[in-house]
């Protein structure tokens, strides 16, 4: 999608299987969403990218005409595909659907994403749990950096391509990471191998001295994080863009997102609630349903429930995200990020 | 909604739980459709008749501003509820939700429906099978007959209220049936206890008893239905409303209607198919997607999937009831229906 404009800092709803879940392209455009994430994993075990290839690339087949970014598939390797094995050439697995053996390098997991036509490729990268041992991730950011060069060297299209910041919980390896990586032309560079179940204070440390290292005049991705308050405080460090599930599947289990805090509208205290789920919010749901009949559409296991509640979570942080803009433009990203969080976590009624 | 025109012949989508499945009631308007049904027994149990009265009725509730026919509840006890048993006063039952004992005397079932605010009543009424022995059959139309009236006396609003033939496979029962109701002033009359196993021939030779015999100016309803080889014979009868959870409740396992016959999305053979559902479909989801990828959301188990299925399958059959419309206005219903089947049933690829 050349030339087209993507305002920061930006959250991408994740679309797994070449649909954000239980929405329409249609409703993702109307809120104002711009970018959104493909699961390269996902998309090429089922249908297969050499299909949509054919089908004339993703965002025909799903009828998108803004913007994807897709990721590697090596999150998804390591964390739902089996026996994987990692080697210089790339990482062999077993596909979590059959079982199938399969191999992911760096030059496969380009062309699987230059076959989906995505506007931004990641990297392959080698993700670690936190802890892992010292000398096994100064070794893996090795590892991760050469993947990374052989990604660059095997584009073949004109798509932008993102480094991706590895390193686990140690700042100084992350910086490490970050150094070599920022030695080639990468069109942005990515934070992974954070929210995999570390404390926040591992994350704001990383973020901290991570991010205001990357070059200012390209982009900076935290992966995987998606919740508000980190969100508020990771856009306070310096970050442009997020994805994560987490809003969405959320959303369908009943947990909204509001400026108040979060609710889960399955709670008996709402079965003859008029109210809206967010008297001060615009989205198409606060304007036409109340919380009474959205709890008695999750109670009644209706798909109706998982639309409307998915259709609240992504427009408040579109909301969320333009006021951080709006706040950052005017120089008061502190005194809104302040604001925010006292609101939000005041009276979070989980 | 008073002064609100339906045009017939009319399919009514069904809305169990206050909601068409998988579709929100703008997308219901979009597609055109004026009336919906909803399920007085499922609604009763939850999350309450009481309740969606204090929050202004069912319009208001599920944010429908067009019409709504309620059924009497009778249906759902004798084919969900348990250890039902009826007497004069009405029917005793079990909920099939947690067991609680209940009673819906003819009476409470037009007070619920007062409480729903539905625009068109149905009269409570007992459901037999077929076959069902005569003499049973020969009292249940009695006591339905006795029940009709008390209804047509509880009634305290200005909604509609409709009657229900009953009689199972006995024509001359049926006729009974019919010659009781029509001696009082009710605003429409269904035809009730079929679509429920029997053949088509037994069906058939009701509806072609019954539906001269009811008031050429009053609505004539046949409850069940929604095959759309069924409506087009039964509309040939003379039948103007219709219902049925099939058309949903197909789509949402990806049987999809064309006016070539019956498709099944999710067979391999689409795998990679670039064409829509139909070629000729002017429905959204014609217009923007092509069968590989329902095929894809399908197989996925992505809730997209029954969202798109659902508005084709509604798509067709408002298209095939406008189509049958233009043909008894032309005076050419015959010549429609015997094209219609013609290429309908001639290529149905299941």
């Amino acid at each position: 999608m050349k030339g087209r404009v993507i305002e920061t800092p930006v959250f991408m709803p994740v679309g797994t299987n070449a649909t954000v879940k239980a929405m329409t392209v249609e409703e993702i455009k109307s809120i104002g969403y711009q970018l959104i994430l493909g699961n390269t994993y996902h998309l090429h075990l089922r249908p297969g990218d050499e299909i949509i290839k054919r089908l004339g690339g993703l965002h025909s087949f799903m009828n998108w005409d803004r913007c994807i970014l897709t990721d590697s598939g090596g999150f998804q390797i390591f964390s739902l595909a089996r026996l994987n094995k990692v080697l210089e050439e790339g990482v062999h697995f077993q596909n979590h659907l059959d079982g199938t053996k399969e191999l992911l390098t760096p030059e496969i997991a380009i062309h699987i994403q230059e076959n989906l036509g995505s506007d931004i490729m990641m990297v392959l990268d080698e993700c670690l749990p936190i802890p892992t041992k010292r000398d096994i991730v100064q070794k893996s950011i090795e590892l991760t950096n050469r993947w990374a060069q052989r990604c660059f060297q095997a584009r073949r299209s004109e798509n932008n391509l993102f480094a991706i910041v590895q390193g686990a919980d140690f700042v100084d390896l992350r910086i490490q990471s970050a150094q070599m990586l920022m030695e080639t032309d990468f069109d942005g560079f990515a934070i992974g191998g954070l929210s995999v179940g570390e404390s926040k204070d591992v994350m704001s440390e990383i973020v901290s001295h991570i991010a205001p290292m990357l070059p200012p005049n390209k982009p900076r991705y935290l992966m995987g994080v998606g919740d508000p308050v980190d969100l508020v405080e990771n856009i306070g460090l310096g970050i442009d863009m997020f994805d994560c599930v987490m809003p969405t599947r959320n959303a369908r289990n009943g947990l909204l997102f509001t400026f108040q805090g979060k609710i889960s509208i399955k709670q008996a205290r709402y079965k003859e609630d008029p109210l809206p789920i967010d008297e001060n919010c615009q989205c198409e749901v606060c304007q036409n349903y109340s919380r009474a009949y959205l709890r008695h559409l999750f109670v009644a296991n209706e798909i109706l429930a998982s639309r409307l509640n998915t259709m609240h979570n992504l427009w408040f942080l579109k909301e969320l995200m333009a006021k951080a803009r709006i706040a950052i433009v005017n120089g008061e990203y502190q005194k809104f990020k302040k604001a925010f969080l006292d609101v939000y976590q005041g009276s979070e009624s989980g």
